[in-house]
């Protein structure tokens, strides 16, 4: 058994299929959530979960589930991602984990191999959360956390009904929400961020998904004529944010650790070049591995903005946008990752995941972890994503020794 | 003489039907440049002009100038501005000082006061710049730094040729550019800026025009993922681009005197909150009463720019939008307007212009001046701009008694 391996060049042609449907021309694909491409997407991936024999069911949020029995009843060891992608996206983000989960299948049915437990490949709906928000909407919603019905009232950019869309491209189903609780869950996926390359490590174990803050800060100043006004009569709104973004920038580098802090968004009114901004309308994306250390920076973040206002003769209002608290994975399955890649001869790094992922949900009902393996350069969500073919091999055989060893837990 | 007062009432109340025309409903009027509402009120001013008996002509660029013959031959003290407006404008910006000279004229004429040198009241085209591309360019093309064919092919926002538009309205004269040189030129003004307000001064006369210096920076960096990208691996033109914010601030405080800057636009790609700014390109206004401190600016600038580039390993590239050299008014007519607004009984501040008019221009070909009133709260180009009527009064009585001075004067 350890020296079963994954079919990588079949993986590798999958991907490629699954690419091809939504392609934007230029390496990249689109199937944004609930539109036809994404029901051209799940139609394929189903196909290939038919090919294969998997016992096939659809929830009421959309989310497909192929079941593979084992020697014994029970629940089953879950793998899985996501097939929808963001705007003009890269190829790997979602699918890589979707596919590996099945190439890990498919290598079991040609090896002719049984596992103890049943194993489960799942995609869930609307990870991206482009179109309809929250992200990571199916997963919640098979962990518990949103009612499947709240879900379907949910209206899209484009104005449409999520549960109008879900009907309409055929992925209504018929199983109820909450879903059946797996034993555990792993789900393989590209970092999205530079750290594996830069180490020179080629796995992450990943230990658990930063915690998120994200507000947006409404500053409102004084617009005024940027030549006959005067530099001390001014409140200048756009002069007091540029002090949020620097602010961020130095309390982050003071925290250290795993803090991150980003103003990805800026907004001045007017905007032009000779009024001095009279209203900035910024955000600002705080993340860390602890609950401790988000309340910090939030709480730094506050005083500053205290002091801001008064300094700058400005008003300052905040208002939360997301929330969501540090997830930790279970340290079982972080140890069976690290153990499986090492085996594998592979270089392995404990890392959080500063993105989002569909484990996060299902980690509140199961033991959940993650497998990740390098993004070109970090990027992602951009057509340019690229992880080279050994790697994505690499991370599949991982995928694959982390589900057997799952498979064969006892109670 | 010495006891001769415009009529303010007749004044206010042509101040109100000028502003009827192209009126926003709260408080504000909009007549952008050769637009049919900027003919309306074109057509306005000339009516009234022809009332008062004045010889109106239009030249190439659809600059009007009235004027009234003195008792002598020669060229004519010109006062003046402009009728075009910004969008959402306020109503005094310009339209005062054209209605102001056309008040004087009329008051002159009803007290059957015959001056030595002819008086001249003139509109120029375009002062404002929004649709069409330079601003003041009606008063450039009258004083001969631009070409009238030259303006009449530019082509603006909307993709009309000016020269078609200033037909298309009726405004295309047959008066030869460059125009006649006044024996001098007067404008009054809307100060724009809250230095009168703020020093409880009335009147303000108005040394110059301060130097203008506009450019825009474009600063690239790499957009990535705000959760997945640590610190350390940051190339973040949001947070560059706010350390410019910053910068311009502490070096205009740090050189003091007449300096001001302004970042007004910001523009952040891709702009949303979980992603690290890949691009920012933002504007930089810096301006001064002096040659040589602006060019200090600028370097100082220059420099900053390239430490930034290498302290966050981005790219900066800078543009040159609008450069201007400070204007320094005749002597002769700033001290006219001092002792007239000081025999009034005004409160005077000798102040620099943030803005910039059409006077600058007429500065290159004659010795000009400008008077000032003060602006509720600075406010301008919004339809909260004010000046009290009493305060608008009092500006006009100045000019009437400045144009009443250089029209006696010898040669």
């Amino acid at each position: 058994m350890n020296e079963l391996r994954v079919d990588g060049d079949r993986l590798l042609r999958r991907l490629r299929e699954l690419a091809a449907v939504g392609a934007t021309g230029d390496g990249g694909c689109e199937r944004i959530a609930l539109t036809d491409a994404d029901r051209a997407g799940r139609d394929l991936v189903v196909a290939w979960m038919h090919d294969l024999g998997l016992d096939v069911s659809v929830d009421a949020i959309g989310n497909v589930v192929g079941v593979r029995a084992g020697r014994e009843e029970g629940p089953p060891v879950m793998c899985g991602s996501h097939v929808d992608t963001v705007a003009r996206a890269g190829i790997y983000d979602g699918s890589y984990g979707v596919l590996s989960g099945l190439e890990v299948l498919e290598t079991l049915r040609d090896g002719g191999i049984a596992t103890k437990r049943p194993l489960a490949l799942a995609f869930f709906t609307n990870e991206e959360g482009v179109r309809f928000v929250p992200d990571m909407m199916g997963s919640l919603v098979y962990a518990g956390g949103m009612a499947a019905e709240a879900a379907h009232d949910v209206v899209g950019t484009d104005g449409a009904r999520l549960g109008d869309e879900l009907e309409r491209i055929g992925y209504l189903g018929a199983q109820a929400c909450p879903g059946p609780v797996p034993h555990a869950y792993v789900e393989l996926h590209v970092e999205q961020g530079p750290t594996l390359e830069r180490t020179g490590a080629t796995v992450g174990a990943v230990t658990g998904v930063q915690g998120i803050s994200w507000q947006q800060i409404d500053i409102e100043g004084e617009a005024n004529h940027a030549g006959a006004t005067p530099m001390a009569y001014r409140r200048d709104a756009g002069h007091a944010a540029a002090q949020v973004v620097t602010f961020v920038r130095r309390m982050v580098d003071a925290m250290g650790g795993d803090q991150v802090g980003t103003v990805g968004k800026i907004d001045l009114t007017p905007n032009v070049v000779n009024v001095i901004p009279g209203h900035a309308s910024l955000t600002v994306d705080l993340r860390n591995t602890t609950e401790s250390g988000l309340q910090d920076a939030e709480a730094r973040l506050a005083a500053f903005l205290d002091e801001l206002a008064e300094s700058e003769r400005v008003t300052v209002e905040t208002r939360q946008l997301v929330r969501f608290e540090p997830v930790v994975f279970d340290p079982r399955i972080v140890d069976r990752v690290e153990s499986a890649a090492s085996e594998l001869g592979h270089r392995v790094l404990r890392m959080p995941s500063g993105a989002g992922h569909d484990a996060q949900m299902l980690a509140r009902v199961c033991p959940s972890g993650m497998v990740f393996v390098p993004s070109a350069n970090g990027v992602s969500h951009n057509p340019a994503e690229y992880t080279a073919p050994h790697e994505l091999v690499a991370g599949a055989d991982v995928l694959l020794r982390v589900l057997l060893g799952l498979a064969e837990e006892d109670a």
